[in-house]
């Protein structure tokens, strides 16, 4: 009988729910009394308990990160390109975590949940979440699985801030913090798109005030525009002009014919808002895309990014791509520079790649081969210390 | 009694209608039996009526280019920074004409005026333009005003476009033809910020299939989004951040506030959106983006932009600026390339600013002292030749 699945693919994969009822007491002030994680991990926990990854995702990612859920499911967790045997996060040497953060749309508490005190979907009463209130609650979910030290911690995006907000909070718990096609804070622009973002899911006449779920309708026309807008800024003008160009995706172009022409652009945006917004929550997006607003790593560090790093123990890789204008390499040299006059350890790579901020989730050679050597450093430093 | 207006405003203006009847043949292979042009002009038109230079407007422009309606208007003309007595489109020397483009919607014929053929507003019935039918009447609008010769075609953005097409469609009717911030053809990421922004609109409620104003409703909300889309890409991100960086509204950024956290950019943004969806026709917005989109100047000429240059017998001044990210200095140098390799004559100027795509209407020292001194030239050698 084939193999279903490629030799270096972790193959089927379960999702696993774990229920927490200490309760947790939020950046805004107010406390989850119990809330749920929805986690996958992958790999197995080595005898001391030194070689977890923990995977943090970003704006729309969730859990799945690697794998299949059926042989007949057609595609893969959200950055299989990296993790599996053999690839940069070797599930052969490490025992990978990827959880659904909280407020997320995909098992883990948060607006669609229930909540306890009314009977009904929490929707936009949900509370409002810092990337530090993720980290806290990742750090329990360490203390579940027994996890003292992560081997690594490591996201790209907003899953970069959580990684990096990891080694200021817990400085004792992680002992490399891996920061892919990030930012210490959001610039205006980044804020204003988000804002467009938002805006575009509120005045949905659907939205109803955040209590869609409730009145039984559904903010799409708002969400699909919100993805269209993220869309454009995940993606790099040369890599979409080399992609789509000025393609027309059927039709005439001439002149004297009135039929509307669409470009290949129009219908492939068009198509992602759609599909997006059919498997995501709207107020889950608000939710994210306002901790990656809030996020300003320095900010309580009198916006001194030396001083915030200064207590950090871990040992850092930064990773920024040429054409990312989301989270463009100057944004990474900026962590860097405040590393460096932090006398912290950091390996810096800025890879030539026409994708954009999608980049990070995408196989680049460079990209690929770079990662796959840190992380073989770091799992040779555990086994050394282990045997 | 002081002066209400400075020294070197055009003052009071009044905007008149000019009505056609002569039918139009469109690009879209419709016509237009009969139409309105709402147009202002400035300065005098000179004796051999050689002094005539037409403005053209962008996007969201309209014929109101200077000046003040009255004595407490508060806001002058959109271009009023660059025409003026001693400005750089010099009413001292210059009679400017400025329009409201066909399919507008500041009283030129367009998607708000009644289709005579159902009694109606013609709404998105209203026939698609291409930048050469704006070219086409305004040919028309110059036979009415008895100017055989433009000084001058002058635009920005979308309206260099219309001054490039006049260039090759009209070779004997101008002696120059000014360019700034424009392009030869959108790329994918401009198309894609379009489409998004007609998305907007037309998943609005309230568009009702482009027939709101029948049914008394309005896509307020959709043409909001638009616009923020919109003001996003013609600021630079640098210059977002100068004005408005992380800065806060109101409100605290502390932690333990369970309260909504407003950046300034949001407000500014949303206030942008705001003004605009109250004072510009959703209709018009489709309308003039898609004629942005279908703009290809070298598409009949086998996309050979030096062969769709060839037959231009005007010369050319092109202006770029650094941060403008939407239609980038690249943009122009392949203007100007074109020109070069059709032997044309061509002056070309990327001009240092933050102002993103914005910096064409806004008043830079360096900008505004090369387009006087090139307008000057125009005017000393129209005198020249008139006396």
């Amino acid at each position: 009988m084939p193999q279903p699945f490629a030799a270096d693919s972790v193959g089927l994969v379960t999702a696993q729910t774990l229920h927490f009822d200490t309760p947790l007491e939020l950046a805004c002030g107010r406390v989850l009394d119990e809330y749920d994680l929805v986690v996958e991990t992958y790999g197995e926990l080595n005898a001391d308990k030194s070689n977890a990854v923990l995977i943090c995702h970003a704006l729309s990612g969730n859990h799945h990160a690697a794998g299949y859920y059926s042989e007949d499911d057609k595609k893969p967790g959200w950055w299989d390109n990296y993790i599996g045997p053999g690839k940069p996060i070797d599930t052969n040497q490490f025992f990978v975590v990827s959880l659904n953060n909280l407020g997320g749309c995909h098992g883990s508490t948060g607006p669609k949940s229930i909540n306890p005190a009314t009977g009904k979907p929490w929707g936009r009463d949900f509370p409002p979440l810092r990337v530090r209130d993720w980290v806290h609650s990742q750090a329990r979910l360490a203390d579940h699985l027994g996890i003292e030290q992560w081997a690594a911690v490591v996201g790209g995006s907003l899953g970069g801030m959580q990684a990096m907000r990891w080694a200021l909070e817990y400085p004792d718990r992680l002992r490399y913090c891996v920061v892919i096609a990030s930012a210490m804070k959001l610039t205006a622009q980044n804020i204003a798109f988000n804002e467009t973002a938002r805006q575009a899911i509120q005045t949905d006449p659907n939205y109803r005030d955040g209590h869609y779920l409730d009145e039984d309708t559904y903010p799409k026309g708002g969400l699909s525009i919100a993805r269209m807008i993220g869309h454009i800024t995940y993606l790099s003008d040369d890599g979409m002009g080399q992609k789509f160009g000025r393609e027309l995706r059927s039709g005439s172009f001439q002149q004297g014919i009135d039929e509307p022409v669409e470009f290949q652009i129009e219908s492939y945006l068009r198509h992602q808002g759609n599909v997006f917004s059919d498997v995501f929550d709207a107020n889950t997006y608000l939710l994210m895309t306002k901790a990656l607003d809030y996020f300003d790593l320095a900010r309580e560090y009198g916006d001194n990014p030396v001083a915030a790093f200064q207590g950090a123990k871990c040992k850092f890789l930064v990773v920024s791509f040429t054409t990312d204008w989301r989270f463009s390499p100057e944004r990474s040299r900026e962590i860097v520079n405040a590393l460096i006059g932090a006398d912290k350890q950091v390996s810096y790579a800025e890879v030539e790649s026409e994708y954009g901020h999608d980049a990070f989730l995408i196989p680049i050679e460079r990209y690929y081969s770079l990662f796959q050597r840190y992380m073989g450093n770091i799992a040779s430093e555990i086994q050394g210390q282990s045997s």
